[in-house]
């Protein structure tokens, strides 16, 4: 079957590539509510495209979750989970090209957004229209689930969830992103971390003094520092009590396929221009801390004078934005608790704490039909093995999408090892975006396949 | 001698104010090179109409100094040390009316510099153009120093001070700055604190990164963090080995001037919208953590995403600006030398620094003619004491220009307790300005007094 619409992906290479670069001009950044609207007309008028088919706009409380659902011969349902939305592009001047004026060099795209989300999204349209366009009937059901708040921590997927169950509800899920490693294999992922993101502000006086008063005026800025070294230590343990108590163990199955999970070490010490990973870990460890340990990381601070040259002043506030990415059995509500009550217990009362993002991690069981099919299909395109995660150092609301309603989710797709997701000069090769549709509708039969052959493998 | 004057001064009122109006219109922010050629064209415009006279402007490496001499009576000197550069004006938003524009209500100029230090370079070039206007003699010799480079460290004023000494020389210098207390007590200041600002800067990978890779790639935000609470402790103190070794004991005198001293507690906290001060200090422990001993601040911090919103990224770079304000005895460069080996022995080798202002703390005598003069002064046009104040928390070249070269200075000026020196809606009044030029006019003949009488009193 994979042939006649393979054929198909091939001829139509140039009508997919510039699907993908039209949506990826649109600045649809929902952190600062850019181009939003813009980014949801366009996909209305590429279902019609390609579909004759009006998306369903589901409200939430933020941006509108764009639904669609395509009648297939069985009773099966695969559904697709993406974003519309993208990572805000500073530092604009890193970029060798304007981040959303997509720009096409050494076979690759180049534009904020192609591999986080854009073109898994398009890609996952792009298949089905090839094989609805080569005459065949799609063998399940298949359903769209493209939000607009993925890059803001989805805030209110959660509540959509529930309040969709039914209507979202599927036999497998195939998640948003996918990447290549450094020589070139598949990765297939079978879940994300969890994530509390916090800004935590610290205030002094009314307004930024004159500096000559640091000798008897609180400053906001040391306060801060001092409160975020009590979160970790130079050995990179988190200090927050109870912080690690409740991390589900580690299954045997999870170790062995860390165990062939590739990381190719000097490739990436080498892109970034290092000497070494943190701790001076490498091999197993290394592996171990990336996949299956929880993180502290300051996504920014700042306060008072930060231009060119000198300025004396006692800044008034100071504030920093943290991301803890937790793992399965680790709950964001009570991390933060845990949070406040370590600042507190520390003397930083007065540190404000403001929560922009809150997901529980989640990870999918090898043997679930999504994930053979995912395997079964990266074998026909490529003659090595895909590398099996048990779950990928980033983060998305896997767990309120799937795991909390029973649908198993794994992911594979159109990324890179060098793609700069959430960086300047993001990028994804083209000839990975051509191969990534073709497998995406060899996968909708080949995981149609899984329930013919045995009836349910669930 | 002094009516007369008085009364012109007081009938060009206007006059006075349009000098220092169109003073405070030009952005002379020597951090960010604007403004600066302007400000100096204005001086020399300004030379002109007053006195008939072309100021020099005398090279450095920087901005030039613009001097100006005028004949007296008597071989005797006073010099004037004041600076035409003003710092950045930013929060901007928190301004009320434009920094650059400046504004009249309630009896204040409102602008950025119109404090620090405009308003008092103004009024000593108005004092003197009043004094001749009224046919007076000059009884001394007038100097006039004005640099443009204080706000940023008076890199070049040392180099300046020697290769110029001789002609720079004086019997006595009016320092810059000067201030009233909240009740409204004219401010003596004896000396000023020296400074070491430097800027730390820590790097990881050549980009910043989505922030999943902080689980397995280091952190310079962190590295910082960790650095910075190794150089002061929550009881404020600073853990630089050394760092307190050099420090002069305090005289008897200057601990007595301290008692005198006034700092009006609950005003300033109340201005600050504040509950107390820096480890609940207060009385003579607030005092003398305020004159006699060196600060540690931060004055700025920036690394990673700042803006709206989540953004998950682990960044590539941070930096800290910091000024340690320092005290008689503390050598900026043995600072500098102690603060390296602190960081390389605690792990931190790989944070750079760079210096962008050293300069050693100052203090002159309280027996001094100059001293003498300006508290006869201030009991002339007040029925309050001045309150003397053995050096301000504040920073300038005084050691270089002044102390070195064995000329006493002190300092009196048109500031006031709300002045927001280096912060938003920076202010003086109008009558503490008008009163501040009838009180350098009466320096200049009191000052003259002082040596008639005595012959010379050094």
């Amino acid at each position: 079957m994979g042939n006649k619409t393979d054929e198909f992906i091939e001829k139509n290479r140039d009508l997919y590539i510039k699907w993908l670069l039209d949506f990826c001009e649109i600045p649809s950044v929902a952190a600062q509510n850019r181009g939003m609207t813009e980014a949801v007309a366009y996909l209305e008028d590429l279902f019609q495209t390609a579909f004759s088919l009006e998306p369903e706009k589901l409200q939430t409380e933020g941006f509108p979750v764009v639904f669609a659902e395509l009648k297939g011969k069985s009773d099966k349902t695969l559904s697709f989970y993406n974003h519309y939305d993208v990572q805000p592009e500073d530092p604009v001047e890193l970029w060798q090209t304007p981040a959303f004026e997509p720009d096409i060099r050494d076979g690759k795209i180049y534009a904020r957004g192609v591999a986080d989300n854009k073109g898994n999204l398009i890609a996952r349209l792009a298949a089905v229209h090839a094989i609805q366009q080569v005459g065949e009937e799609l063998p399940v059901n298949i359903k769209y689930i493209f939000e607009g708040e993925e890059e803001i921590g989805s805030l209110n997927l959660p509540k959509f969830a529930k309040e969709y169950a039914e209507k979202i509800h599927s036999d497998g899920c195939v998640w948003e992103f996918g990447y290549r490693d450094a020589d070139g294999t598949l990765q297939v992922s079978l879940g994300v971390k969890g994530m509390l993101y916090v800004e935590l502000k610290s205030s002094g006086a009314n307004t930024d003094l004159h500096s000559a008063q640091a000798a008897i005026i609180e400053s906001p800025v040391w306060k801060l520092v001092w409160a975020l070294n009590t979160l970790k230590d130079k050995d990179e343990k988190i200090l927050i009590p109870g912080f690690y108590d409740d991390i589900e163990p580690i299954t045997e199955l999870d170790d062995q396929m860390l165990s062939h999970y590739q990381l190719d070490e000097a490739a990436l010490l080498n892109k970034l221009e290092l000497d070494g990973f943190v701790l001076g870990l490498n091999g197993h460890e290394l592996k171990h801390k990336h996949i299956f340990e929880p993180t502290c990381n300051i996504c920014g601070i700042v306060s008072g004078y930060t231009g060119e040259g000198t300025k004396t002043v006692l800044p008034s506030e100071a504030t920093a934005k943290i991301d803890f990415r937790l793992v399965p059995g680790q709950d964001p509500e009570k991390i933060l608790q845990q949070l406040r009550e370590h600042l507190d217990a520390n003397g930083f009362e007065d540190i404000s704490i403001l929560v922009t993002s809150s997901e529980m991690a989640a990870r999918t069981k090898p043997d679930e039909a999504i994930v053979d099919a995912m395997i079964s299909v990266a074998k026909q395109y490529s003659d090595k093995e895909p590398n099996i995660v048990p779950n990928t150092p980033g983060t998305g609301p896997m767990y309120e999408l799937c795991q909390a309603l029973g649908i198993p989710s794994a992911s594979f797709g159109v990324g890179n090892f060098e793609s700069n997701n959430h960086a300047p000069n993001e990028n994804i090769n083209i000839d990975d975006y051509i191969e990534g549709i073709k497998m995406v509708a060899a996968l909708i039969f080949e995981f149609s396949k899984k329930f013919e052959t045995e009836g349910s493998v669930r």
